[in-house]
């Protein structure tokens, strides 16, 4: 049996192993365009910051075996040949055509079945100059290894970063926290990570790039690149200019599935591969898997892609148990993210509220705050949480957090009960692992159901942190803090009324709250908030909110 | 409507608060024994280390407000009596009978409902000399302030902790680490946290304590406590006598359900209070929560207790909500366990092996050794995982891990899927958060499912970690790893065979190796034995193995 698989990335890969494994037999090609395979590109931003010390450490094993033709060889009993373009795949001969070594020789592979993992492609703005010198997309090996020389002999002294996105956002960091590179950061959109989360908690990474020295420019398109004696200069919509040594283009990648098109093979919506649950493309002897395939969403069975080295290793599994006649399916996905920035760790599941406004989704969200740990024991840090769900069945369709301490726990969490469909009831009765030093006696996602299930039954509106800049000026912000955290995090609450007053002593005081507009009363993390509110609620007809999350979701 | 909550800790104060939310109308008293109440028993161990400075930290909120009754009265709206020792509930009247300060005088409190959350009491071993001075059960908060008090002075040179379970583990670090306290720990099991844990997980907490200079006596019952000149001597089984300053009784805990016995109200066979999934008693206006229920299990059904912070708290939730004519569940549980030793992170959901050979389960079980982010980020560190599944059906059963790094994110994982009676398959679908700092592309549990799924297919057997010294002389061992490995980890393997090929060398020697036992392939970790293990597969007859989680699964 003759297995070619096209494509030298996590997914290709990991299906040529799984084949080599199940069928020792079979003849196992791999394929691969350029010099570089089996890198963990994932691991470019962390090569350039200096984190990981050599390019090496991104193709080696834990043991510190680099994983090259000898090691697919002698090891997994594949066959790995580098420098084989493909160019065409004649399915009716059952043979993919390649250029070797950039178009010396061509040389052609028949197969029995056929693997597609040709993964993505990045996406670069469709404007003058975007060829020139020192214009980078941050996508193939040879740019990033270049890239880490340059900033290793002092070359670069500043860069401009077109696309805030995940890679966009760990190229801040990795640019300028080892390196010390002046970073300009521009984003078409008006809030950064566009596509995951929603403004309160860009809000937040704003803040935290702004601190560390970040310039950040949004809403600002790019009209031109010119290269100007080793500088090049980006012209905005505006016409204005900034200037860098060099651009790095991260505006997204989208499927790269032209030789499949060719082939004439089915893609989708997206412009990815069409798959069945088996991966299986419209010719049951081509697979496909990895970031050229177009898959479907857990939460609204819509197309998308999602371009994430997790699900292509686990597509890889998939392709290769059904090419061996298993029975191996991958199922919808939620889109489960995780990234580092600076100190920050930001975090979500599911689409965000942008998206769900545009498809005309019923939703209610919530904000909520809490601690990754009892907040006695040392180190406890606040998680900035929101979840969005479906007005009429209560069903999470969205979860996003952001924190400086540990967030991966929760989002897991989230990720598994979005994923199944699951409801607000869902989050309440998790079963959580509890010690001080780990978790609260309650999990934070039973907090935000019982947030939500309060906000519903009190007649008491969650504000958002994002629209507490925006209240009426005839507001009146009750802080129920003690002096010593307001000292820490005072309220900026421009022309409205500020009362102060700690919850404690209100019941005695609230005399002292007159009511002509809204009452919104803020605490620390929203707890004392919602206490307050209530006892408002007691005795006023009024309007009352609380500041959703606390002042601890504020920038 | 008069409620009244007996016990004052995390259930019924969370009750209390709850209905006075719901009802701010009703009459809410909370009846406390001793002085005092709403302190985080779960952080005794780390007040006693040092860790948390001072013992208001355990009753005060994050912002620093001490919970006392009036903050209880102010904030919450709920009544809290102190040295109220309910002694009877008459139901027919609906009166609570209390002894007050001590028994100086007596009061009475109607109910319309009543709330039992009296928590567990410590089993003590019924032994001569068991309530000597200086032999303690850290249970009461008196006795935790007098201890740190004695080793901020200097006065603790030595203690014996007898029982290995979850607060022995902690003490053992809590005396030993902070206030450099000479420590004994004797089980009566042969294995620590024998309740939780199998054995080859036990030995990696072993050595850890050992390392750490903490003597441990397995297999070793208490015969006989004795005063003697200001110090404890523990008489064991075999009559061998150990002496210390203090005595810290750790044996587990019991349902302190005898004032709900004395009411008449049914206990169940674990002496827990029985109550329906809306937490009610046998009387339907009396309801029960935390450590004094008995709970069912969600993987046989059977009645269990499972006295932790995190279910008594929701339990206290569930019971407001249904006293203010809510519908709350609060359905079966898993047992979910985390707990810090040292610095190590050990958990738990569901049950151990030993439990299921007891009651005659049909389970298999496989380990494996996966790091807690990617190999090359920084402070990436092995997870020891062990997964219990049944055979017919490969319904996973059981989970346990063991770590320096991150365990928490692949715990609540595992339990929610053990929790939802969920598969081998449930663990191969998870949708994980994936980025180097933070994952593996694969999440562990994944790994997990493979393995299982490789080891039934492959005809390859899973050597126990337990049971590698036990091996039959004749067995080979083959460590297929390079030799800096074989340095930081060299395997003792007595009087069997032993020969080093790295798994890049092997498909070329493999007539190296000798057949006339059994062949057992050692890794670091368990992938490379298993790659080792399919060449031997291909040419060999005999019996092969690997050694399952790899030789970083040894202790």
């Amino acid at each position: 049996m003759d297995i070619v698989v096209i494509g030298g990335s996590a997914s290709g890969l990991k299906a040529a192993c799984r084949i080599s494994r199940l069928q020792p037999d079979a003849k196992v090609r791999v394929l691969v365009k350029d010099k570089y395979f089996a890198t963990s590109n994932c691991g470019f931003p962390f090569f350039l910051s200096g984190d990981v010390d050599s390019f090496d450490r991104l193709i080696d094993t834990p043991n510190g075996t680099v994983k090259d033709e000898k090691y697919f060889r002698d090891v997994k009993g594949v066959e790995v040949l580098i420098k084989h373009e493909v160019v065409s795949i004649d399915r009716a001969a059952r043979l993919v055509r390649c250029k070797v070594d950039g178009g010396t020789r061509e040389a052609t592979f028949p197969y029995d079945k056929l693997v597609i993992a040709t993964g993505s492609i990045p996406v670069a703005p469709a404007i003058p100059g975007v060829d020139s010198n020192g214009v980078l997309t941050f996508s193939r090996a040879e740019d990033v290894i270049q890239l880490r020389k340059e900033l290793e002999t002092n070359k670069i002294e500043k860069v401009i970063i077109v696309g805030g996105g995940f890679i966009g956002l760990e190229l801040c960091d990795a640019f300028h926290s080892m390196w010390g590179v002046d970073v300009d950061l521009v984003d078409l959109q008006n809030h950064l990570l566009s596509n995951i989360v929603d403004i309160e908690i860009a809000k937040l990474i704003e803040a935290e790039l702004i601190k560390q020295g970040i310039r950040i420019q949004l809403e600002c398109g790019c009209r031109e690149i010119i290269e100007e004696s080793n500088r090049i200069c980006i012209f905005d919509n505006e016409g204005d200019m900034i200037q860098a040594d060099r651009v790095i283009l991260t505006s997204g990648v989208t499927p790269n599935s032209g030789l499949a098109r060719l082939a004439g093979l089915d893609t989708g919506v997206t412009g990815g591969i069409k798959v069945n649950e088996k991966l299986q493309t419209s010719d049951p002897d081509i697979y496909a898997c990895g970031d050229c395939v177009e898959l479907t969403s857990a939460i609204d069975g819509e197309a998308g892609t999602w371009p994430m080295g997790s699900l292509a290793s686990r597509m890889g599994r998939v392709v290769g148990d059904n090419i061996c006649n298993g029975d191996s399916k991958f199922g919808p996905v939620v889109g489960t993210n995780v990234i580092k920035v600076f100190d920050l760790t930001v975090g979500s599941a599911g689409y965000n509220s942008a998206y769900f406004e545009e498809q005309g989704y019923e939703t209610e969200v919530c904000w909520g705050t809490f601690h990754d740990r009892l907040h006695y024991y040392p180190d406890a840090t606040p998680i900035n949480m929101k979840v969005i769900y479906e007005r009429s069945n209560n069903r999470v369709l969205g979860f996003q957090a952001i924190t400086r301490g540990e967030l991966v726990p929760v989002l897991t969490e989230a990720a598994q009960i979005i994923r199944n469909g699951g409801t607000l009831d869902d989050f309440a009765d998790i079963e959580h692992a509890y010690a001080p030093p780990y978790a609260l006696p309650f999990d934070p996602l039973h907090y935000m159901s019982f947030i939500a299930e309060n906000s519903r039954t009190a007649r008491i509106k969650l504000v958002s942190p994002a629209d507490f800049d925006e209240l009426p000026n005839d507001t009146t912000i009750l802080d129920v803090r003690i002096p010593s955290e307001i000292k820490t995090k005072p309220l900026n609450v421009g022309e409205k009324t500020k009362i102060e007053i700690p919850v404690e002593d209100l019941r005695k005081r609230l005399d002292e709250i007159n009511c002509d507009g809204m009452i919104v009363t803020v605490c620390q993390t929203g707890g004392r908030a919602w206490d307050a509110a209530l006892m408002l609620r007691r005795t006023r007809s009024c309007n009352i909110g609380i500041l959703a999350g606390g002042a601890l979701f504020l920038p």
